[in-house]
């Protein structure tokens, strides 16, 4: 494998899971006060339109590093808003 | 211009600028307790790693959009972590 190939297979895998440590932490202490909603919100459209870009291209690693990339900042937008919905009826 | 570069630029504008709305809310409320570090040790790793791939590349796209991307996360990690200690010390 090139090294060129190995640093962009490193990097998509960095970028892809770096939310996991914030949904554990989310789901661990239920506090996410401090989290900005807006970040997962312009997230979502990054990798969402990250993920048209590489199928109107058919690159398969820009799809899968993506579209897994969107699903879990999905998730956490998801645990954001409805911790703040949970406030607002508290 | 082609419809991909379009999605291809807008997409790398918006995961460049996604953690500005984080960097303004911990400057405002000076709270980041609720904020995992190692989302933004993790992401500065990975964007770090695009950085070198688009050097490798001579891809300018790939350097501007994750050279920024890794000094603003740079910043939200070093916010994150300058909080950690104070409280430490308080």
């Amino acid at each position: 494998m090139v090294l060129e190939e190995f640093i962009g297979i490193a990097a998509g895998l960095l970028t892809t899971i770096a939310v996991l440590p914030q949904i554990f932490k989310a789901i661990k202490t239920k506090e996410v006060n401090d989290v900005s909603p807006f970040m997962f919100i312009i997230l979502c459209g990054g990798v969402g339109l990250w993920t048209v870009y590489g199928i109107l291209k058919m690159d398969w690693p820009i799809i899968l590093t993506n579209g897994i990339s969107f699903i879990l900042n999905a998730i956490m937008l998801y645990i954001v808003l409805v911790s703040s919905k949970n406030k607002v009826k508290a």
